[in-house]
C-alpha cells in the first residue's frame, strides 16, 4: 500500500513553522509497512487543496492530511473537504459534547469558535480529539481513503494513535518490511562508508543500506524486503554481527534509541549517579539527559558555569589553572568534572569547556575547540575536539560526544 | 514569481529525519517576495525525480532542490539531473580544488568518493560548497530555473547565502510583500482571537492576519500586499499601535525574535546578571539562554537540581519546607531562586519546580503542575501553572513562561 502525506498551512510555506507532522506520520506508516511515496505541503487555499487531491486520489490508496482545521478565519480546509467529498457541515452532538468536556476539565470558558469545531461534513466519520478541539475526519472516494487531522502535533498524534492507526490495522493486512537501524557515534559518514565498504558490497540483494547522518551521529539503516522478510531475524543478526566486528566501539545502540537513553540505562543498571558541569554546552547536556522519563533515578544535577569566577567559586577550579591554561583546557575540564561530582555526590561526571562561537575564537583556540572530560570514580578521560559548523551545531556535537564518552568509560570500551 | 521546494531522500519519507531545509529556504524566498506554492518530499529515485520535475517545470519559475548528493551509493540525484537536463558528468577542476582544500584545512584524509563529488553535469553551473563537499548546481530549462543543493542543512545554507540568493537578486526584480510578526506569550490562540476580534474585523483589505501558535507562544503575522506596500510602514505602525492598546502586556517582541534574546537584551541594557535554578525544566532554560550568542555578558550560570538533597545542600532550600509543602511548591521555588542568585552573585533569577511526567503526578498535583519564581533584587514573583501535553511540551511551556515572567518583572509590566 502506498500513501502520501499532505500538510496544509501558509505558515509552513512562508517558512514560519517547521512541518514535524509529516516525519512523525511517515514513521508510523513505515512501521506498518506502508510506503510513503511523497509528502507535500500546500497552502490553506481551496483551489490548491482540490488540485492536489485530484492528483493524488487514485494514485495513492491512503492520504493523510494535517492542518487547516483551526478555530480562526484563515482555516478553510474543512469547508473545502466538505465540498470536495460532496457533503455539508452538520453539528455532531458527540463531538460537541467532547469539546465542552475538554473546556470543563481545564476550567476554561468555551467560546463560539470552539463550539463551531463540532460542525462536521456529513460524508465523513469524525474521530474525537482528546487533546484539543478540532476532530479528525475519515473520508473515502474512488478507493482512496483520506484522513484529515489537526495540525497541532500532539493533537494529531493522539488521533493517529487512538483512531487512525487502529482503524487501518483493522481494514488492511500489511505487507512486511523489516528495518533495523544501527546507531553510531564519533565517525563521519564518508569515513564510515570507507570502513564498511567491503561489508556493504556483500549485502544480500534483498537488504538495502542507507546512511542517515545527524550532528555527531550516523545511523545505518538496513531494510529487508521481499522473500527475505521471513528470515529477517537470522539475516539481520548475521549482518550486525559482521558489522560489530568492524566498527564495534562506534555502535552505541539500535533503532533510533537516543544516546541519552542508552547512557541512562547503563547508569541505572549499575546504580550510578551522574553530575554534569557545562560551560560551552550551556545546559544542553542536562536538557538531553532530563528529556528521558525517569532520569531522576540517576541524574543528580548539573551546573552551568558560564563565568570563570563561577568555575573557581562553585566548582573549585584553581584560579592558577584558569590563568595558566585558560578556561578551555584539559586541566580546567578535569577540575570541573571532579568539582561537580563532589558537589552533587555522584559517581560519574561529564564536563565540557569550549568555544561555541560566533565570537571568542583565537588562532590558537579557534571556534569549535572543546575539551571534554568524563569520569567514573577516580578514572578520568579527557579529549580535545575541533567541532565544525554553527554555534548550535557545535553545542549539539559536543553534547552528543560527551554523552558517548561517558557511556564508553562506564561500560569499559574507552 | 512562484517557487516550489523539492527535498529528496528516503530518510525523509520513512520518517527518519525531519526536513528542516524546506522551512529555511521558504523563509529566505519569502523575504525576497517569492511565493512558495508548494513543498514536496520525494525519494531518491530517478523515476520519481523525473515525474516531479515534469509536473513542476513550467508551472513554477523557480525550483529549489536539496538532498541526494551525498558521497554514498544510495545518492542518485546528480546522475538523474545530468540525464534530465541533457548533459554528462565531467570533472570540474575548480570544485575538485575546493574539495581538496576543504580536507586539507581540516587535516583529514581525502578519499575517492569525496573526489568524485567534483564530477558535475556539463549543462549546469556549479556553486562551491564551503562547508562540505557536494557543490550546488544551477540548471535552466523551459524558462524554469532549478537549483540543486546538498541536503546537510548548514551546507545548503552556505550555498543559498553565498550564491543562490545573490544570483536570484541579480536576475530578477522582486515584487514587494511586507510581513510583520507580533510575538505574544501567555494567551492561547482561541482566547487571543476573541480578544482581538474587533480589531481583526477592521483590518484593511490589503492586510492579512495569520495566527501561528507554538508551545507557549502565539505569533500574529500581518502581511501587506498590493498597492498598500508603499505605505506599509504607516499602516503597520497604526495597526500595531491599536493592537498594543488591547494586548500590550502579552507582546514580547516582533519578527520572530526569540524570547531568550529579548530577555537577554533587557538584562544587558540594565547590566544585570542572571542565574537559574531548574528542576522540572532540567537545563532547558539554560540551554535556551546560552543558545544566544554573547549570552555570557549577562548569564552567570544555572543549577539543575533534580534531587531534594541537592535542593537543600546546594541551593539552601530548607528541609522543613520540602517536607511540609513538597518540592513542587511556592515556598521551595522561592527559596531556589534566592539560593541560586546568592550562589552565582546575580541580580536576577529564575526557578522552576514541577512535574513534567509521564510519572510522578498525584490527584493534588497532577502532571503539568509547575511553580515558577522569578526575582529581580528583593522583588520576587511566583505563580502556579498547569501545563498540558507531553513531557517535552510541558518542559518547553514552563521554560518559555519562566523567561517571559522574568522579562516582565525586569521591565516592570508584571
Amino acid at each position: 500500500m502506498k500513501a502520501a502525506i499532505i500538510t496544509i498551512g501558509d505558515e509552513i510555506l512562508i517558512g514560519q513553522i517547521t512541518d514535524t507532522n509529516s516525519v512523525w506520520i511517515a514513521r508510523q506508516l513505515n512501521d506498518l509497512g506502508i510506503v510513503v511515496g511523497e509528502m507535500v505541503s500546500i497552502s490553506d487555499d481551496p483551489d490548491h487543496i482540490r488540485i492536489t487531491l485530484d492528483r493524488l486520489i487514485g494514485r495513492y490508496k491512503l492520504l493523510l492530511m494535517t492542518g487547516g482545521l483551526g478555530p480562526t478565519k484563515d482555516d478553510l480546509t474543512k469547508q473545502t473537504l466538505a465540498a470536495y467529498f460532496g457533503g455539508r457541515l452538520v453539528m455532531d452532538d458527540e463531538i460537541l459534547h467532547d469539546i465542552e468536556d475538554f473546556f470543563k476539565a481545564r476550567g476554561r470558558k468555551i467560546i463560539e469558535s470552539n463550539r463551531m469545531q463540532a460542525m462536521i461534513p456529513d460524508t465523513c466519520e469524525a474521530f474525537p480529539n482528546h487533546h484539543g478541539t478540532a476532530p479528525g475526519m475519515w473520508f473515502e472516494k474512488d478507493d482512496t481513503i483520506l484522513i484529515s487531522m489537526p495540525g497541532v502535533p500532539y493533537e494529531m498524534k493522539g488521533i493517529m494513535v487512538d483512531y487512525t492507526i487502529p482503524r487501518l490495522k483493522e481494514l488492511f493486512k500489511f505487507p512486511e518490511v523489516v528495518h533495523k537501524v544501527i546507531m553510531t557515534q564519533g565517525v563521519p559518514e564518508s569515513y564510515l562508508a570507507e570502513m564498511i565498504r567491503n561489508w556493504e558490497s556483500n549485502l544480500p540483494a534483498c537488504v538495502k543500506l542507507a546512511y542517515l547522518p545527524r550532528p555527531g551521529i550516523v545511523r545505518l539503516r538496513l531494510t529487508v524486503t521481499g522473500k527475505c522478510v521471513k528470515e529477517s531475524k537470522v539475516i539481520l543478526d548475521k549482518l550486525i554481527n559482521e558489522l560489530s566486528g568492524i566498527i564495534s566501539v562506534h555502535i552505541f545502540g539500535f533503532d533510533d534509541e537516543q544516546l541519552e537513553k542508552v547512557l541512562g540505562r547503563e547508569l541505572r543498571e549499575r546504580k550510578l549517579g551522574l553530575a554534569v558541569a557545562e560551560s560551552c554546552t550551556g545546559g544542553n547536556i542536562a536538557h538531553l539527559i532530563t528529556s528521558v522519563p525517569g532520569s531522576s533515578d540517576y541524574f543528580r544535577g548539573s551546573m552551568v558555569a558560564y563565568h570563570n569566577e563561577i568555575k573557581s567559586d562553585i566548582l573549585d577550579v584553581q584560579q592558577s589553572s584558569l590563568n595558566e591554561f585558560g578556561a578551555v583546557s584539559q586541566s580546567v575540564a578535569e577540575q570541573m568534572v571532579m568539582g561537580v561530582m563532589k558537589s552533587f555526590g555522584a559517581e560519574t561526571g561529564i564536563a565540557t569547556t569550549g568555544i561555541a562561537g560566533p565570537g571568542g575564537g583565537t588562532t590558537e583556540k579557534p571556534i569549535g575547540t572543546t575539551w571534554i572530560s568524563v569520569a567514573y570514580g577516580d578514572n578520568i578521560y579527557s579529549e580535545e575536539f575541533h567541532f565544525g559548523g554553527t554555534r548550535e551545531r557545535i553545542i549539539e556535537q559536543a553534547s552528543i560526544t560527551a554523552l558517548n564518552l561517558l557511556r564508553r568509560l562506564v561500560i569499559g570500551t574507552l
